[in-house]
């Protein structure tokens, strides 16, 4: 459903088949793995067995010595870092702890910490040749859960890190090194007073387990060091310039020296950030002289890329009798891993971003445990609160008898409104979404059986904007060259080819977009935080308007008339005395008046006005196994302009599964000593199609007036609603309310037999 | 040597370290053959036993019924083209001739033409199912001799040609089908009055054989037709975006529906422009789904690609006593092969093209012989005429007793200067060429010894200008990536990064330069007729500008001032009170001011001046054996302005070496049934290492004020003197006058044993 203000477009909106489809189900596509490169190596590593130790002495003689080994490296091959923070696109990084992560130094901190690496002539002599590295240890007692690592007796992980102070936290005291990395503080209004009007107030403690994105396709790097100094990874990531710069960095070579050339990627949610492999790769290469690959196993993948934190959490509510927030307070702890970076800053901004609250105040603790570095994750951060706020908004609403769906209508965040943390929300969707849902025929409909229930939740993602860039160059036969630095995670190349084709007037067929290294093309950051489709799209449309500004010269110069009188529109250039030529007609006269064509195209100052979904879902717990069926969900939520209708639809089912996942299913498990027991697919349960139902989209169209077409990125929001909507649907099937992720069935039996006892 | 008037440069004129040097010295760079790819079929032709045959029947039944055939394709499998002609970048192509030539139709019109092609699991398969295929042949006579080709008697090979007229020549009268393709004619001033006012006159006849490029790399093609519809060719070519609009012509699909990925090239020389392999790739990956690579063996590039013609010419010259020529005669037919395209339009227009002629007529016919279709190499047409006229020129000066360097200054084409067909010169440096060698050391040397002599000569070529695109952005450490689409077949990466850096006042080392694919890069027409250092060179100093302008506007923003107070210079801003900003601090600054600069130029109307080269060599000859020896050789050659003069000298080096194989040994050799008999590297010699001198160069700079920094190609014009420098240095040695090229050990003693009986 779109608003009465929408334009009509051509291309826009309709859904052509992607330009990567042929590739995609045929198989051809090129993944990182697919690489082959001649007198390439293949490489292993050495991964700690050890939650938390010192290491004593590294000894690699005995592997360098192996037949066919080319090359061995560890932390000592790597530059130091010292203090130096560097800025990337996507946040700053602190270069001590990304090397000391990339190849410990000194100490391992998680089980699967990277310690060294071999290159040989194949994987077996490379896997044989790391059982040959005597590692020395001295045991450290591991620290595991966040609450624990708070404390001042813990032991410490990082004796360079002190509490950093955010938002409006004083300044820590204390200058002994320690687990908590950040705090944070947000405050709006007068909390006491706030909560001093409230007729209902609810306050729960909430758990949730470290999880997964859960990409089917590991982590992988082939990288060459070239005898001139250059060096070219070739893998699968969600940044080929973010990959650049922080192997540049992690190496100390200039970045103009590294040459990312990205691949297909087999998922990424987030987790296709940072940098593990590359420098290591690197310097194997640099080492042998030889193309080098590294690729991850499945248990290294669970074990030391970068999951979503688990978290512990403490949030209160407080209502009105008639339905009126009044105030809310949220207290956030987050497991950052063994360093710090955890998505905590978003979690306090997501916490009560749906709403129009008075009166608030958040605080956040970025805490460091025995755990991998945590990582982006869809709407990092934002699914964890919104498992707290949206179940507590229900159980107000229970509280004071009042439709969870007008209750969240009645409290929406709307344009003007002021978020806890500061920012005023531009033209948002929230309340179209909430309604979207209680007027869907799901909503409406009646839900019979025993130990079923329904449940609501919504969910908050800011999309970002930064930095990307595009051209473009028109072809004899008029069509279009689209040359982009955006890898696509999710669709984005047909994405950002419509809306070059909608501001040409061609079709979406007539645009051949293609994803540059990063030496073809102009900075572009991450895929992520949803902003591809936004700010990579207006890139497309800027180089399209360079294109109709050339074309206008050009027609100008054919027509022997002034270039102000002359106009691009409707897929065509009009002049005076009804001339015309259509794109195609001028496209054929390019090679007689000046040659080529390109327009280029950067977005950078753009921002978002942030997108809201609200998920309905029906369940039937078997009270017996404590086992939660999905039998209906439906997930509406805020395009702005869906320019791809499926992409957007498969975004959305696809965050609604996987916050299905977390919801019921996902965790890390691991024991007293720091090990996690279920390291593979078999023991991490994904969904798959057997475990969820056809997901139903509505599609719903507030137009972000930040962007030419209206578009909101879709990719992230769909994540944040299901694990509160399914416990809200869990108590209302069997009367108990959730507070820890997953709800496994162990967990939640318990609670029912603690309800029925 | 340069003029007075060079500007100061920084960064033309030094010698950097190639972009692809370490690739290239290390064997890294790929190249065509090197494609692999997953699935990939191996391809084999089956090519015509015979000169002249019309084709009765085809049968492959056998092919593809042999265990591992995937597919088979005849020119049945490709699209009739009817009377279509087709205009590429470098000129008009006969859709009809150029299918045939790929697949024959009908006719086989020389040894070696293609008439089937198989794809298989691997090379052997296809190969023995190419001897599966059963072709009926109706033998015709084969046409080898260009004069007797002429005759109304002979056989004709194509019977929908009828002779076009060029110039000033009258239209053909005949409607019956000919071997005479063509017809040109140009005249200027009064010729017999010419040769009236001549105190000596001199006439020879000459002959010359085909010669090939003799690249080191085969012809090859690797193509998959995706079930999409898109097509992808990798291949080492002179030109993508030509071998796109030829495939998909040949293909009668879209030119967006292919995709050209050009490799690295190990040779072209004008012999790798035209379309071959890849629509018969293209076709075998089409029937069998699967990609298909082809490579040609030696054999097959000499017997079916496109050398250069051989000819015979009639050449006139006359002169005053006092050393001004007053009028010249030529008429010269060309083998134009099996299909109509010699460059006998260049050769009608180079063969007067050194001197100010008063009166001049040039006759020229392209003319069908049963040889491969003929192509460019290397200022195509020039060298055959400037072996005549450069003798006869240096036989005038003896009979009028001057000196043939003196004569050549007196005569010297310069600036205003009318030539024969037309063009008036611009600014140009023959005089300064003739001048260079008079006074190099080389030329006032003494030459001692028995049997040996000198030799001068000076050639002649247009150098094209012809369209180009680039396109380059601005990383964040003040380095640049440049993007362009000439493939680069000697050094014109390096020389067009020169460029860029110079018109941005930073390092060659600071721009990294990438050849894209079609898909990537703006328009560039092929890498030929010594443009693409000029004119893709523009291209890149058009980005450059399009940057400053960009930086301009940056810069303008963080001072708060307006743009037109900044300007670009030095490689860096300056602004209103001493404001300044270098290139690389600027660079660090675009991610706060509007993200990524991309900087796109194009050039499409420049025409350049026009090169000129004189060449001294000394030779020994053998008198028993008829061999000459090339003791020294040195030649100048007005280069404009040297980009990289590393590179300007190899050219020199490399075509003054191919120019000497050509005067000496190179030559197809066929027998009275259309077989060539040498078509392998054993028996078609190319000078190496151990046949030629170390060429000196002398550098000359004649800016040419059509482009930026005064650029003028160097790749062509030094083929065009050797053959007859040294025939020059022969009759020097020896007193014998050759005309017949090569003058190998056979033709010369027989010369020498004439003259001495």
């Amino acid at each position: 459903m779109a608003t009465a203000d929408k334009p009509k477009y051509k291309v826009i909106g309709t859904r052509p088949v992607r330009h990567d489809g042929a590739d995609k189900v045929t198989g051809r596509a090129k993944y990182g793995a697919d690489i082959k490169l001649t007198g390439m190596l293949y490489g292993a590593t050495l991964r700690s067995p050890h939650a938390h130790a010192k290491i004593k002495s590294i000894d690699t003689s005995k592997a360098e010595a192996l037949a066919g080994v080319r090359a061995v490296v560890t932390s000592a091959d790597l530059p130091e870092q010292g203090d130096r923070i560097v800025e990337l696109g996507e946040g700053a990084a602190n270069m001590r702890h990304l090397t000391a992560n990339v190849l410990a130094r000194g100490k391992v901190l998680y089980k699967g910490h990277a310690i060294a690496a071999v290159a040989a002539d194949n994987i077996h002599i490379a896997e044989e040749a790391i059982k040959l590295i005597k590692v020395e240890y001295e045991l450290l007692p591991p620290v595991l859960d966040v609450r624990k690592a708070m404390s001042a007796e813990s032991p410490v992980l990082n004796d360079d890190i002190r509490t950093e102070s955010v938002g409006s936290a004083p300044a820590s005291k204390d200058s002994k090194p320690t687990n908590i990395a950040k705090h944070f503080l947000f405050e709006k209004g007068d909390i006491a007073a706030g909560f001093a009007k409230a007729d209902v107030i609810v306050e729960r403690e909430f758990d949730t387990s470290m999880v997964h994105q859960g990409y089917i396709e590991p982590h992988n790097a082939t990288v060459f060091w070239n005898t001139d100094g250059k060096i070219t990874v070739w893998l699968s990531t969600q940044g080929s310039f973010s990959v650049r710069q922080q192997t540049a960095e992690l190496l100390k070579v200039a970045i103009s020296n590294v040459k990312v050339v990205p691949t297909e990627i087999g998922g990424g949610f987030g987790g296709k950030i940072s940098v593990y492999l590359p420098p290591v790769a690197a310097m194997l290469s640099k080492k042998s002289g030889r193309p080098v690959k590294l690729v991850m196993s499945r248990t290294s993948v669970f074990e030391a890329t970068g999951p979503t934190p688990g978290s512990h959490m403490k949030v209160k509510l407080g209502a009105t009798k008639d339905g009126k927030l009044v105030a809310g307070e949220a207290w956030i702890a987050f497991e950052a891993g063994a360093y710090t970076g955890s998505p905590i800053g978003p979690a306090c901004m997501c916490v009560f971003a749906c709403y129009d609250l008075p009166n608030g105040r958040v605080e956040g603790f970025d805490v460091c445990v025995n755990k991998p570095r945590t990582n982006a994750y869809r709407a990092p951060g934002s699914t964890h609160v919104a498992f707290a706020t949206e179940t507590l908004i229900n159980e107000i609403c229970e509280k004071i008898d009042i439709d969870p769906a007008d209750f969240r209508i009645k409290n929406a965040a709307k344009e003007g409104v002021r978020r806890v943390d500061g920012p005023v929300y531009a033209r948002v969707g929230m309340v179209e979404t909430v309604e979207a849902i209680k007027n869907s025929e799901h909503y409406k409909a009646p839900l019979e059986g025993k130990h079923r229930g329904r449940g609501i939740a919504s969910g908050f993602w800011f999309n970002c904007g930064l930095k990307s860039a595009a051209s473009a160059t028109v072809n004899p036969d008029g069509t279009v060259s689209l040359l982009e630095g955006s890898t696509d995670i999710g669709g984005s190349r047909t994405g950002i080819a419509m809306q070059l084709a909608e501001a040409l007037g061609i079709t979406a067929e007539e645009v051949t977009p293609t994803v540059g290294d990063t030496d073809s093309v102009g900075y572009c950051d991450v895929t992520g935080g949803s902003r591809v489709t936004f700010a990579t799209g207006i890139a497309a449309i800027e180089a399209a308007k360079d294109i109709q500004r050339q074309l206008i010269a050009r027609a100008a110069m054919i027509w022997d008339v002034d270039a102000s009188k002359v106009s691009y529109s409707d897929g065509g250039l009009h002049g005076p005395a009804g001339k015309h030529l259509s794109f195609k007609e001028i496209a054929a006269k390019l090679h007689g008046t000046g040659g080529a064509v390109i327009g280029r195209g950067t977005s950078s100052e753009a921002t978002q006005g942030g997108a809201f979904g609200t998920h309905c879902v029906d369940v039937e717990v078997d009270v017996d196994l404590g086992k939660v069926q999905i039998l209906r969900y439906t997930a509406a939520q805020d395009c702005g302009t869906a320019i791809h209708p499926s992409y957007v639809e498969g975004q959305i089912q696809g965050g609604a599964v996987q916050g299905i996942g977390w919801a019921l299913n996902e965790e890390y498990w691991y024991d007293e000593k720091g090990e996690m027991r279920n390291a593979t697919y078999l023991d991490y349960r994904i969904p798959t199609c057997y475990d969820v139902p056809m997901i139903d989209t509505i599609i719903v169209e507030v137009p972000d007036p930040q962007h030419p077409y209206g578009v909101r990125g879709v990719g992230e929001v769909p994540i944040c609603p299901p694990p509160a909507a399914i416990a809200n649907a869990i108590y209302d099937a069997v009367g108990v309310r959730m507070h820890d992720l997953p709800m496994s069935p162990p967990k939640l039996l318990a609670e029912i037999l603690k309800k029925e006892s």
